[in-house]
C-alpha cells in the first residue's frame, strides 16, 4: 500500500466522551409529509393505549414524539461510552490511493462497538427507558444476531432479563452469536419454538420450518402481550429507534467540523433504515434548512431493494400482520428476500421517517449485487485493515463507485460513508467469497 | 450495573496519533543477566551470519542489539495508526462495582485492533523490516491464528506475500482464522503439509497428524532457508519481537501520567511472552532505576506453565530443535500443553528477556486453570461489554484476585491490566463454558 501516508490531522478524528450528544435529533419535527400509523382493525391512527401492551411507555412517548430533541438521560450517555463512543471518523488513505482518486474517502466507525455494531445505540436506550419504567423483563427478535447481541449487552447494563427469539436457520448457522448472547446472560430460543402459542401452531404445521424475521417479532410479541410486566423491544423501523441512532450523525457533524470536512456525498447501507437514518438525519437537517448541497446515497441489496423497487404505501412492518400499519416503500409483508449474508438488509420495507424522507426527495439510492459488495469489502480489508459487514459493504460499494465517478470527471469530492460494523461474525461469506461458491442475489421482483 | 456512574476523566485516557510513540524500547540494555542464544551445534553465541538464512539483515539487527532505544521508522507509526494506535486505557468501573472493592482497575486495550489482538505491533514492524530490505515474500507458522492474521494484514500493508502455516487441529477447527488471512491476501497450508520435505515426512510416517506448533515452524523455516529471497518471520519470544510490543507499555506509561494514575500492580497474561513484556517493560525500566514500587504480575495458564513450573536454563525454541539454543524458563521443548482454549498461551517456553527480568526476580507469576479464567471472562464481559481473548482472560483472572485481596485488606489499590485482544473468534470455548463442558485444564507437569 506504498510507504508514504503522512500523520494527517484528518486521518482520525476523535471526540472526548464527554462529547457525546447530550440530544437525540428527531427528524419527524422537520419532515412535511410525516402520517401516523394505523390500527390494523379501525384503519384509525394508532394511540398510546393501542401500543401499551407491547412497549413501555416511556418509549411509546418517545415513538410518538414530534419534538425535534429529545434530551439523552446521562445514564444513557454514560453506556454509550462503553460502546467506544464517540467513534471516530477515519480517512481511508489507502483505498483512495488503490483507486487513483482525487476524492477523498471518509468513514465512520460503528464497528468499534463491543457487540460489533451501531445496534447498541438503540438497545441501550431501549434498556434505560424499560428499566426506568420498572420494566426487568423484555423480549425480542434477531435474524442475523446483530440486534439481539446488542439488547442481550444492554439488558445486562440495567439488570434485564432478556429473551431473544432467535430465527431458527441463524440459530443454527450461527451459533456464535447465541453465545455472544449467552455471554451477556441472555435466553435465546430457536424461532419458531414452542414457548409460545404461535410457535408451537407453526410448528406442527411444518416441524422443519427455518423460522423468519416476521414469525420471531411473532412469538416475542405474544410474549410481552400476555404479561403486563413484559415489554417487548425492537432494533429498527420505528421512529425512535431513527432518533436514538442520531448519535452517529451529530458525532460526524462534529468531527467534519472540527476536521473542516464538507461533504459532497453522505452514504449508508439501508434494510430497515436505522444506521443510514441515525448518520443521515442530522445533516439532512441542514439539507431541509438549504444549508447544504450535501447528496445522501442509500445502498441497498438487490435482494430486497424496498427504495428502487418498493412501493410507497402502507403495509405492515411483519409477515404475521400483527404490527400497526406503517406507510413506507415496501416490497410486500409477504415477501422473502433470498438468503444474502448481508442478513441485516433482509427486509421487506423501510423505516417510515426515511421513506418520507425518500419521497421527498432528500436522498437518492442505489441497489447492489451481493458478489459485487463483497468485492469491495475485500479491497477495504486489504486498504485499511477492517474486515467490514457484509451491510456494511453494501455502503463501501457505493462510496468506491461515487469516488471512481469523481475520477472519471477529475473532481476532488469528499465521500462519507458509515461503517456500521465489523465482518468478524460473518466470515462464512468470506469464506464463500474468496472459493468463489457466492451465489449472486436474485433480483427482489419475484 | 446502577445508574450513577459518572463521565470521569480517567474512564477512558485517549492520545493522539501524533503520541504514538518515536522509538522502541530494548530492556537488554537495563537487565544485569542477559546471555546469548547459542548454535545448537557448536554451542558458542549464534552470529548475524548464522541467522541470515531464516531473518532479513534489519531484523537481525534489531535481535542482537543492545542499544536502550531504536527509533520506529515513521512508516512504521502511521501503519500503526491502522491498528487504532494509540489504544485507549480504560477504568473498568463496572468491574470495580460488581467487586465492591476500593481498587481502581484500568485495562489497556489491544483488543481495539482490527486483527483482534496486540499482535500488529510486531507484524507491521517485522513486515516492514523485510521491504526495507528487498524482500517481498515471507513464511510463518501460526497456531490460533492470531499471529497469522497480524502478519497477513502487515503483508497486505507492505505488498509482501506472505505464507502461512496453521497447526492443522487449528486449520480445521478455526476455518474462520484462515479466512480472515485469505482475505488479506496471505496463502494459508494446514500444517503438516505437502509443501515441505519436512511435512511430507511427518505425513508418511502420521498422515491423520493434527500437527503442532513445533512442527508449523520447522515448515516456515525450511521454505525459508532454500531460497534466499524468502525469509521467516516469528511472532514472540524472540527480543526484537518483545521490543517492538513495547509501543503498549509506553502509551501506558503516557496515559497514565496524564491522568496522575500510579499503579500498585501491573497486571498480563504470558504465553510466549509478547503482550506482557510489550506491556511491562517499560515500567518495568523504572523500578529497575527504583523510581517505583509497582509490582508486576504474569498470568499464565497451568496447562503451561513455564514460570510457576519451568526451569531456568538453555533450550530449544522449537519441538523439532531447528533453532538456537535459548535461555530460558521452559518445560522442555518435547513438552506439548493440554489443548486449552487459550491457544496463543500454549508454548513451552517463555522469552529470553522476560524470563532474565524474572530470574532477577523483576515479577511474580500466577498460574490459573482454564474454568476460572472462563468465569473471570464472562463477569468482565458483562460489565464492560468486552468478550475477551481466552488469554486475556487470565490477565482479567489476575486483576480481579488482586482487586479482592484489595478489598480484604481495605486498601485502595491501583490495578492496570493488559486486554491483549477480544474473543469474538474464539467462541468455541465460551459455548462450551455456559454449556457446562469446559475441561478443566490439567497441570503442566507430566
Amino acid at each position: 500500500m506504498g510507504f508514504n501516508m503522512a500523520i494527517k490531522k484528518d486521518f482520525r478524528v476523535t471526540l472526548s466522551p464527554e462529547e457525546i450528544p447530550k440530544k437525540w435529533y428527531n427528524i419527524a419535527a422537520d419532515l412535511k409529509n410525516i402520517v401516523p400509523p394505523l390500527h390494523p382493525g379501525t384503519k384509525q391512527p394508532v394511540t398510546a393505549k393501542d401500543m401499551e401492551p407491547i412497549f413501555c411507555k416511556s418509549f411509546i412517548k418517545q415513538e410518538m414524539s414530534m419534538e425535534r430533541y429529545i434530551p439523552i438521560p446521562t445514564e444513557v450517555r454514560e453506556k454509550y461510552m462503553l460502546l467506544n463512543r464517540p467513534s471516530p471518523l477515519q480517512r481511508a488513505v489507502n483505498l483512495e490511493k488503490a483507486l487513483k482518486t482525487p476524492a477523498k474517502i471518509y468513514f465512520k466507525r460503528e464497528d468499534l462497538s463491543p457487540v460489533g455494531s451501531h445496534k447498541g445505540n438503540s438497545a441501550i436506550a431501549q434498556a434505560y427507558l424499560n428499566a426506568k419504567d420498572g420494566i426487568h423483563t423484555i423480549t425480542t427478535e434477531t435474524g442475523a444476531g446483530q440486534w439481539g447481541s446488542a439488547l442481550a449487552l444492554a439488558s445486562s447494563m440495567f439488570d434485564i432479563d432478556c429473551t431473544v427469539y432467535m430465527v431458527r436457520v441463524s440459530y443454527d448457522q450461527k451459533p456464535f452469536r447465541r453465545t455472544i448472547m449467552e455471554t451477556y446472560g441472555s435466553k435465546v430460543y430457536a424461532s419458531p419454538s414452542t414457548t409460545t402459542e404461535y410457535g408451537r401452531k407453526v410448528l406442527a404445521q411444518d416441524p422443519k420450518t427455518s423460522g423468519s424475521l416476521g414469525m420471531a417479532i411473532t412469538e416475542a410479541i405474544e410474549v410481552a402481550v400476555k404479561d403486563p410486566n413484559i415489554k417487548y423491544s425492537l432494533g429498527s423501523v420505528l421512529n425512535a429507534v431513527m432518533t436514538h441512532q442520531t448519535v452517529i450523525g451529530q458525532e460526524v457533524m462534529l468531527q467534519m467540523d472540527k476536521a473542516e470536512i464538507e461533504p459532497d456525498y453522505m452514504v449508508g447501507c439501508v434494510g430497515g433504515g436505522s444506521n443510514f437514518s441515525g448518520f443521515a438525519f442530522p445533516m439532512m437537517r441542514q439539507k431541509i434548512l438549504k444549508k447544504t448541497d450535501c447528496e445522501f446515497v442509500a445502498a441497498e441489496p438487490k435482494a430486497a431493494a424496498s427504495f428502487t423497487e418498493g412501493e410507497y404505501r402502507y403495509d405492515f412492518g411483519d409477515t404475521g400482520g400483527m404490527t400497526p400499519l406503517l406507510k413506507m416503500f415496501t416490497l410486500g409483508s409477504e415477501f422473502v428476500p433470498s438468503p444474502i449474508h448481508a442478513g441485516g438488509l433482509r427486509y421487506h420495507g423501510m423505516s417510515p421517517l426515511l421513506s418520507a424522507a425518500y419521497d421527498q426527495g432528500l436522498l437518492t439510492a442505489r441497489a447492489y449485487d451481493q458478489t459485487e459488495t463483497f468485492e469491495a469489502g475485500v479491497m477495504f480489508a486489504k486498504c485499511e485493515g477492517i474486515i467490514p459487514a457484509p451491510e456494511s459493504s453494501h455502503a463501501i460499494k457505493a462510496a468506491i463507485d461515487l469516488a471512481l465517478e469523481a475520477k472519471a470527471k477529475r473532481k476532488a469530492k469528499t465521500i462519507v460513508f458509515s461503517l456500521s460494523g465489523h465482518g468478524l461474525l460473518d466470515l462464512a461469506g468470506y469464506e464463500k467469497h474468496i472459493g468463489g461458491k457466492l451465489s449472486s442475489s436474485s433480483r427482489s421482483k419475484k
